[in-house]
């Protein structure tokens, strides 16, 4: 027998180090490869007691069960102040909680110009002052049921989108987008960025007000599911969204009774601006995600949010404790003479997205964003596939048609990235690093990978305490 | 060595009929099957003939350049009576010429809505003999530079689309689309139908007029580049197309001084009918292939058409011949409860998407058109890379994200069509063959092999005309 097996030519499957594969494939021996890796280093006591916790499998049933039975409508646009109870000097951005030190280029750029943009300053550089003395209050969009991509700051006479699930009555809210360019959430403060504020909540804010109370609520959920049959991934192609939201509006818009040349202009600014529908994407993720917090004993990521300066995430089973680590800088393509010097690191709760199962984990949805982040249609592809890896479940109304509609992959599982080792997927816009500079090209990251041996830790004690 | 070979396992390719390939697989010998079917029958003469020719390498390299050349902007919309030249009682139809004998169920149902419309009759029944008498004409779309999708019936006060290549001045036309359900080109003539009509031209082509005319010309070549990267094959899928028309009309349309009750109807009217922009896809696509015409030696497709009894092709170097064969019937999903014998042959001047790159050629870019025309999205990629097997080039501006980015097959050969076996793949709207039903269906179809060896013919004959 053992005759009989030398004789044959050997097939060899290796997993892990590649010491092996590469020495049997030097002699022309058949080599298979599976994509195998160690759990990440000192994990193993943490993961044992997080995978032995009998709450677990049903927890994340649980989890990925109300996410996926959120319905997102968009209801209303109103002041930010109103919607989230600011006060003339609190400021929101985006990830978890920084303070002006640590405050990357773009965050400070951000909140500068939201400070002229409500009057607070007639100088920029007042603001950090202000923010050390906490005369100007600064907190996570996320603490207040908010998203805002890049920088994301909402200051108090913004408008936002309001959405709401009818089921729960649950709302969550975001800004809305100002379009490319020297714009507020990469970081500039120029006259041009403060003017557009000005006008978008003089006029656009609303005339979109008035459209959708006339129209009734818009199911963002249902142009979100048609969007990833028309190649977005709702993060950094929002193409086909923005234009199903400017066809639903639009006849309610002409009816709102508004000047025609204020009208005229609206539908140019949301026409003109691709992107305009990331801020109801991001809000409606959230909401599903929102859904699927606290349950005890879930592994499941509920939001994944960057300040510029940490990446963050949070954890079902672990309530609104965030573990971050230092976020990365993106790889991708620049913008004019752009280059990979000037990139800040990541930035923004628009990874909400792929928290959802969109952005880099729906880019086989969207084969055309390797023009904008880079790489191939069987890199975009091969992102997808790999995420089914660290997911708990397929989406159930985001199917993919190139994968023959299979459903997207949805419910990061932190145990499941820490065996692993793959991490989450993002793609994302890039601000320059200084503030004032803009946008300076789009590409992919992934968090630092030990925010999730951090939150196993912590999933783990829980395991811990709840067993004694 | 003869020996040596006998001692290995064999390896087999294979080619044309499989008896081989089958034996020698149920021997478990490994078999390759090549994709390879002789020339159809009778046509060695002709091919030699037609392959010969010195004019052709160069004719179809000049057919490909000038259609890849022309820029399509919507100019304009008028009524058809102006833009056309049509009396008042001369009716345009889909496909190769026809007369009420051998006219279709659907054909009929669509004249005698125009019938209705025109207020030539009270009757529909009236219609037959007015048409048999001559009192009403009947002359294909194709031959006043127009095209219809389905019926495509135009009559003298429907509205049209002007399309324009601003190089040469030269224009296309197209009626305006009526959406779904009972609608006249699939031949239902009932009240609402005709009732649409009349709105049609009293409110919708005027305020598209206007809107056209303030905004400026539209680039429908530009929005078909956009399309196929948006899910979009420009036949059975014009979502994004139809959006980013809005899109582009929609500051016009509001700044038109019309009352805004009509401008929300106008409004409301495009944005619930996501097959709109299959009137300007197809017009956009027939200026194209115009610019393609008429050139000697030249073996390439410039039309490709049905009226519901016969399918047509006209070829670039033999004129404006039409070659015919009986319209075969499409294949696909059934709307409610009919099935196939509900259906009517192939119909329609739509297949000047695919003569353009686009429909069936195009699949690739739009996978989710299969749940719509049937099939897997494994088809739908294979279809597309099946038409490079047919066509002389890979279009610049129509590419396939899925296939990286590769060109869409463009330029039917009719020489490679005869050679190969492989018949041009169109999907297609179903319409009820008993006049009056309306669409019953969508679905796959080719035409009538005969008909490219009837073109070859003629292309050899002309090629010995030239010679001697």
């Amino acid at each position: 027998m053992m005759t009989e097996l030398l004789r044959r030519d050997p097939q060899l499957i290796t997993a892990g180090v590649d010491l092996f594969a590469d020495a049997a494939q030097t002699q022309a021996a058949r080599v298979t490869r599976v994509d195998w890796a160690p759990p990440m280093a000192g994990t193993t006591e943490d993961l044992d007691a997080v995978l032995a916790d009998e709450r677990r499998v049903e927890a994340n049933a649980l989890a990925v069960q109300r996410m996926l039975s959120v319905r997102a409508m968009v209801v209303d646009v109103v002041p930010a102040a109103d919607a989230l109870g600011l006060g003339p000097k609190d400021l929101l951005h985006a990830g978890p909680p920084i303070d002006w030190e640590r405050a990357s280029g773009p965050m400070r750029g951000a909140l500068m110009g939201a400070a002229l943009f409500e009057n607070l300053v007639t100088d920029p550089e007042q603001v950090a002052d202000l923010v050390r003395r906490g005369e100007i209050t600064l907190d996570p969009c996320h603490h207040h049921n908010a998203v805002g991509p890049m920088a994301g700051v909402i200051s108090p006479s913004m408008w936002v989108f309001v959405i709401e699930d009818p089921a729960s009555g649950h709302r969550t809210y975001c800004s809305l987008n100002e379009g490319l360019g020297k714009v507020l959430r990469y970081g500039a403060y120029s006259a041009e960025v403060i003017t557009r504020l000005r006008w978008m909540s003089a006029v656009l804010g609303p005339v979109l007000q008035a459209a959708i109370r006339a129209n009734g609520p818009i199911d963002v959920t249902a142009i979100l599911a048609q969007m990833v049959q028309m190649g977005d991934e709702a993060h950094n192609r929002n193409r086909a969204g923005t234009l199903m939201l400017l066809r639903e509006l639009m006849p309610a818009v002409i009816e709102s009774g508004f000047p025609s040349a204020d009208l005229a202009e609206a539908a140019r600014f949301v026409a003109g601006n691709d992107h305009f529908f990331l801020n109801l994407a991001m809000p409606g993720c959230k909401l599903a995600l929102d859904a699927a917090r606290d349950i005890p004993g879930s592994t499941m990521v509920v939001a994944m949010a960057r300040n510029g300066t940490d990446f963050g995430i949070q954890v079902s089973g672990t309530g609104n404790q965030w573990f971050t680590g230092p976020a990365q800088v993106p790889d991708g393509l620049f913008l004019g003479d752009y280059g990979p010097e000037d990139v800040n690191p990541d930035i923004g709760d628009s990874a909400i997205t792929e928290t959802a199962g969109l952005g880099g984990f729906a880019m086989a949805a969207a084969p055309a964003i390797v023009r904008l982040v880079g790489g191939t249609v069987a890199d975009a592809l091969a992102n997808t596939r790999r995420m089914y890896e660290i997911t708990l479940a397929e989406h159930t109304m985001f199917s993919v048609p190139v994968l023959d509609f299979r459903g997207a992959p949805v419910g990061i599982d932190v145990s499941l990235v820490v065996r692993t080792g793959v991490l989450p997927q993002i793609n994302t816009g890039m601000a320059g690093k200084v503030a004032g500079t803009g946008q300076v090209g789009a590409g992919l990251v992934t968090p630092p990978a030990d925010i999730f041996p951090a939150a196993l830790r912590e999933l783990a004690a829980r395991t811990r305490g709840q067993g004694t």
